[in-house]
């Protein structure tokens, strides 16, 4: 995104505790330590980078209090109690300056159906097309070429970016974010095999997400054989995941790319999920549990479990079963030589 | 979906064997035997939940037939031969009453070629565009913002959800479903390094998907790089899984989400692929092979295989690789105080 | 795709060392040794398919010089330095003849913002939707549906399938090829857990994709949370991909389906990802490095290191340590009965 905030203004932002240089024309990027150049806003976060303060060309620089340092000629420093924290205040500023490209119209190319209830002061891009008895909540935005299928309802300052695809009776919280490409409400996977044939078992649910919960691009949610697909309030889901039929997850989850879980599974809240994660279907688990990346998850969890590994273990177990495979190839030769 | 149904013509559906209760109101969902309320329809169709009859708070109750149970007051009771089957029976009757949302017309908003062939009693939505030469059967639904590549064909009965997009020169046979986000035709992966560079090999086949397949949302299928990739009449293939071009799938096979299949791979009927499994290329799956989830596949399979873990080996092997692993820290630990 | 070539006219395109037989008809078809059939081309590139050769039905056989074989009645078979290079001259020729479905024009239906800047000759397709102080490049292609938002910069030369979204201040370069579903410049997965609420860390950032990328259907690429998440020149990307916030991926790399690469990681040039890998975040991926399918990588890479299992290792050790592990099972049932 595009900006132009001198440095009086990120002062007014970041209200460092303390203000060293002479920089003093306008910054227009925040770039890394390495990448910075002049007109950049750069920070010192990871004390990992802590060499690459002395080398940036960066004409601002977020440094944390007492960090041992002196601008350089046209360079002002502020000093501030966390370089993160200051960081994202500003980010939150510049997303802010890019919301007036966010038209606040209903686009003449929309096709919504008139039984559809649209609320007050909401955005809807060209050829998107909203279903009978669908109903949009205040403030909303949804995108260009997004469907909305018949019975949904998404509620208030809701954001759905374009070509999201919504299937009939889906139900969509406050608060909550859709990206480009997310499918919700596809029929559940299910089969029942008659003769050798695999007939469809009809997939009469819907999808209920709750507010506050974001989705990743391209990601895929099935609506329940019955009953209802729920995603709990808060809970944050990557790119590219997919949540079976009858699933039903907590709140505040994270859920990182490429994660599938398994129908009728399901999860506690606060649970967090690694990339690439599998989780079979029928298993419940339980709050606060963690897994690593690429697991396979085959078994119910106790509340705080921390697993890893396919099939997954216990963290420290499945640490020491890697590091016992390591060395399994040299144990094995002295093995096969023990007389 | 949404339906109101009385125990008498769900009595109809069903044809139970046993009916008692007294329940008189409407039936109005379909719930778990722990989610189940007044009006709710619940089922017995897994022992593990046996326990859970007597506390469900469902309105109509479908149990095995035998089923040591008395319904509550205002509470009616269905023994079936088969409570699963009934359920299933149920469900198709509810999807059939909703199947009046579809609309049978073409949208004036939807761009069809003037050489595009079109048969009786098709639907399409708004926004879809069909290309020239290309042909819809008769019955088909074809949703809003679909794409329709020059030289398709589309069967008869075909349903095709919003956004999808089908390339050029594909062929689909009669009965298929394809969820939104599906992309059917995309060029296959292939590449030639000259003078350190990829330069691309022109892909010049098709996609054929033969009748009554299933393709779940945001699954990708590669076109061949000459002649044709091909998916078997009556194969079921779920959300965002990956089809190399050449690959060829046989009949009756059911592919779970996230599997990835790698260019020029065979596959024979009846084979079983679960989540997230990696298939390398020009291999051989031979039928009925059973491949257990996130199992990496690196060498043709006999048929009837059962295979699981990455590299995939026999079941039972892998079974006892897993256990084993899960021994080998301890057996270790001992091993190296052995004088 | 549909041609008809006379066997002087690939002769034309073939210049093969060698001709036999008399065939006359057309080629209408390109089709491996065992599914060629009367007026198919085909040919011998794997020497594993020599047998083949005999039993084929094609009517023009591309073989290599010095292959002892004659041709039957009504085949003609052309002796070629290299079968495999004389093919792709063919099936370019193909893919050109079929060029002209592509219309150079911009569809009425297009939405195009006034401030949106259009070179010459280029081809925008129904319902596309380009924002304001969007820029496209000269003779590129820009599919039906397709949503390219504000600010963004399309380079000359590339072609875009439909249904593709790009999200604001993307910068695509030129001869790029975006498969359709594919999703630019989503949101980057950050969030701050406070109070214990996931509070989403604005995305300010962008996408820059270098001249010559492929990206294949429904990959997806997040946008940075500062700065630019960075996709080399001549990178091929395959289906399905998550690209994470702040990657930067070096040149003519290899990407195959269903890879994850966590957010801030950044690879060197000519480095090869097999199928489902995952990459961890915060890594430095050296240059040359070849991963194989399914690895997990935790740790930075040497230039040219060959990687393989989750997690990875050194290639020959990863190789070793599944031999072991297949063995393990027996040296645990002897070593039981060690006394």
């Amino acid at each position: 995104m595009r900006f132009q905030l001198s440095p009086e203004e990120i002062q007014f932002i970041v209200k460092p505790e303390q203000i060293y240089g002479n920089f003093t024309g306008n910054i227009t990027q925040i770039a890394s330590l390495q990448e910075a150049q002049f007109g950049s806003l750069s920070f010192l976060a990871n004390p990992k980078y802590m060499r690459s303060v002395v080398t940036a060309q960066a004409s601002l620089l977020l440094l944390p209090k007492n960090f041992d340092y002196a601008p350089k000629e046209n360079q002002t420093v502020f000093f501030c109690e966390n370089p993160s924290v200051s960081l994202s205040k500003i980010c939150q500023h510049i997303a802010k300056l890019n919301e007036h490209l966010i038209s606040h119209e209903i686009h003449s190319s929309a096709i919504i159906h008139p039984t559809a209830k649209l609320a007050q002061n909401i955005s809807i891009g060209p050829y998107a097309i909203i279903e009978e008895h669908a109903s949009i909540g205040k403030n909303t935005v949804i995108g260009a070429g997004v469907f909305i299928g018949n019975h949904s309802s998404i509620g208030h300052d809701v954001k759905i970016f374009p070509n999201v695809s919504i299937m009939s009776f889906s139900k969509i919280g406050d608060h909550v974010i859709l990206h480009s490409g997310v499918t919700i409400g596809s029929d559940g996977f299910g089969f029942e095999k008659i003769d050798g044939y695999h007939k469809k078992i009809p997939q009469i649910g819907n999808v209920i997400i709750e507010d506050y919960v974001d989705i990743g691009a391209n990601t895929t949610i099935d609506r329940a054989r019955f009953a209802s697909t729920v995603i709990g309030q808060g809970t944050k889901i990557d790119n590219l995941v997919q949540i079976g039929h009858n699933v039903k997850i907590g709140k505040n989850c994270i859920i990182i790319a490429q994660v599938g879980i398994a129908g009728s599974t399901t999860i506690g809240d606060n649970v967090t999920i690694g990339g690439q994660v599998g989780i079979a279907g029928h298993l419940h688990i339980a709050d606060s549990t963690q897994i690593g990346a690429q697991s396979g998850v085959t078994k119910d969890t106790e509340p705080h479990s921390v697993l890893l590994g396919s099939p997954a273990a216990p963290y420290k177990e499945a640490v020491r079963q890697f590091a016992s495979l390591a060395k399994l190839p040299e144990v094995l030769r002295k093995f096969s030589k023990t007389p």
